[in-house]
């Protein structure tokens, strides 16, 4: 079965296409700048070279037309027709409280998601362009929806409820959902595997530390605590959001600076964070060779990161009663060896020994990075989002037609 | 040598007298509704009855006034004249970055106090009016200030600074300056004291839980990190103060409910913690009793400040790399016994052994709530930030008189 996975943002779209039983990638790709006169179209198929056209594409229906085109191209494509794409599967940001796994696209699944634009707006938008544009072009096709939020729903309402006036839950949706769940749900799922130790049994903290980040606790499978809230601005301080503050600084700062709602919100999503301290850059690739070039701006971002992060994972020791993994993974866990190494040699208390070659090795691949005999395990697990959402889609697809 | 410790707020005055060498108090009481013709005073000097008076208190130099007069009253004082009162000190919650200790008061400390106004409007502009209803009656003695802030002036830039933009902490002093300092560096000391071990090689965990409350993360008898930020917002669930939120909810909430900034600040701090998840009470006691009646709301909002306190412990200790021990302290911290013992029965992965029976006895007296040989040991210390605030003072008057 042929299972094509759609994230769509609102001027992007990427995309990748399982073959799942021979667990290959036939195609990926993306497209960029749609609304624009000069969208750009990245196509990569399988053992074939790289496509890359520059043309108008005014919305997301010509985007997808686009991308099908491609993949049954003569040249260029992996399929002889779209009717061997047997089901489409969107990334969606946002599932709220309705949806606590993934789903098939219905019409009452869309009306609730555009229910929930409220708590996602710059998300959940784009991703139903996504799903009507595949809609336009493969009336038939079935499609499923695999939220950020899912994984996390199993949170008990210590941890997901926020101290303030009931009225912002019950009227206003106030709560904690946590994000990159299809992420921490993966390598949770890898780590035990990696372990060889039921993941039932296992105490896991998994840290998906990209441009975005977030770190989860874990118990026996299940997400019990994770850094994001109502939205991804809370908790660990990532690329170019602050992560967690004093709340009382956004009304103190709102009026100082006589910001609106949007400036703010614009102010601690888009230039704070590693951005705003080191003064360079929000990637902490270049964060991390300027330090170790000698920049006291980037060494002091580099080390509130680091320390934000550590912290997490010690909160989350104390909310399991313990932990017997720490997983990184995503673009800057994966990784910085840097990052790895600081954090995990502040670990000695909870009995983490850290093995330095092992962190500077094996690169891309899921490893170890503490001693074998390590009372915490620290491993390094690559994530693959697109993967759980082409695995997941396929399930639901299987199991109404069986 | 006697000294009058003041803590002035906006319509009330609290004092103590301490005769240092003796290490006793001589008197102390309140002055309550300053401002209105209903005035109250209570006054209780030691070995005689207490004193209720009604009166018309427009403001705090009467307030001082009347306390002074009765001080050295025949039937109800406790000195012959005021010239036996030979220092004062006061608290003072913000101390900004200008103090890092405790000092006399002059002009410059006056301006200066006067321009971290902005920094905490409800508390300093309260404390200026103390000092100088003081200086009205007593021209000539000495004054001393003492800092809720200056204890923790000693955090690295990695704990104090947030993750914005740096021209918030330049131009607007935004950065974690935290509270409760007398209190943290009080039982600090005391904690090494008890357990027999140099405060210099100790790691603490000092837990001040009152009505407000904070951690804070003690090394080697410095203050490397702690809970509320720039302002007492921020942290721990509090009786009314939410603590840590996703920042997001602000300029959320201010939106759906056409809030002014005025309006959320007081949201925060005024209606929410354990007064907004238990609808009864903000008292700890109260909420105890009602869960253990059987109330969901009540066990829902205990449940959620002990986890949000757990999960500070266990960051505080992969901030340090470790723990020697934990200290309880102030209103809840030296009386709910519910609350330490959920607290430390989840910290058994720190290497904890709580002790049940000494968690159950001793009130009021500074013990071990932990086995004698836990590795990480568990006190309760009952606070005495007032004492504080007359030892700086009369060492500043020492240092200066000899």
């Amino acid at each position: 079965m042929n299972i094509l996975v759609i994230n769509a943002g609102s001027s992007s779209l990427k995309y990748q296409l399982f073959h799942i039983e021979n667990d290959t990638v036939l195609a990926k790709g993306r497209v960029e700048r749609i609304g624009m006169e000069t969208a750009i179209l990245v196509h990569e198929p399988k053992d074939k070279p790289e496509v890359h056209e520059v043309s108008e594409i005014l919305e997301h229906t010509t985007a997808i037309r686009k991308v099908l085109a491609l993949l049954v191209h003569p040249e260029h494509g992996v399929l002889a027709s779209t009717a061997e794409i047997h089901a489409v599967g969107h990334r969606v940001v946002h599932g709220g409280e309705s949806f606590k796994s993934s789903v098939l696209v219905n019409h009452e699944v869309k009306q609730e998601i555009k229910r929930l634009f409220d708590l996602a707006p710059l998300h959940n938008p784009a991703h139903m362009l996504g799903i009507s544009a595949v809609e336009a072009n493969m009336p038939d096709v079935p499609q499923a929806v695999v939220f950020d939020t899912a994984f996390h729903q199993t949170m008990p309402a210590q941890a997901y409820l926020y101290p303030v006036p009931m009225a912002l839950y019950r009227k206003h949706k106030v709560r904690r959902y946590g994000f990159h769940g299809t992420s921490h749900n993966y390598v949770s799922d890898r780590a035990a595997a990696f372990l060889g130790r039921p993941l039932e049994q296992l105490k896991l903290i998994t840290c998906h530390i990209g441009n975005g980040a977030s770190c989860a606790a874990i118990e026996g499978g299940k997400s019990v605590d994770t850094s994001m809230g109502m939205t991804p601005l809370e908790g660990l301080m990532m690329g170019t959001r602050s992560g967690d503050l004093d709340p009382a600084i956004v009304p103190y700062a709102m009026g100082k600076e006589d910001l609106t709602i949007g400036e703010i919100s614009s102010m601690l999503n888009k230039h704070s964070g590693l951005q705003a301290i080191s003064g360079l850059s929000s990637d902490m690739r270049e964060i991390t060779e300027a330090m170790e070039a000698g920049d006291k701006n980037a060494k002091l971002a580099f080390e509130m990161y680091e320390y934000r992060l550590r912290k997490y994972i010690g909160a989350y020791a104390a909310a399991m009663n313990g932990v017997d993994a720490i997983v990184f993974t995503a673009g800057v866990g994966e990784n910085s060896e840097a990052l790895r190494k600081r954090v995990c040699e502040h670990l000695t208390y909870l009995g983490v020994e850290f093995d330095d070659a092992a962190n500077r090795t094996g690169r891309g691949l899921e490893r170890r990075i503490s001693t074998v005999n390590s009372k915490v395990q620290v491993l390094v697990i690559p994530t693959n989002e697109e993967w759980v959402i082409a695995r997941d889609t396929y399930d639901l697809v299987q199991s109404t037609t069986h």
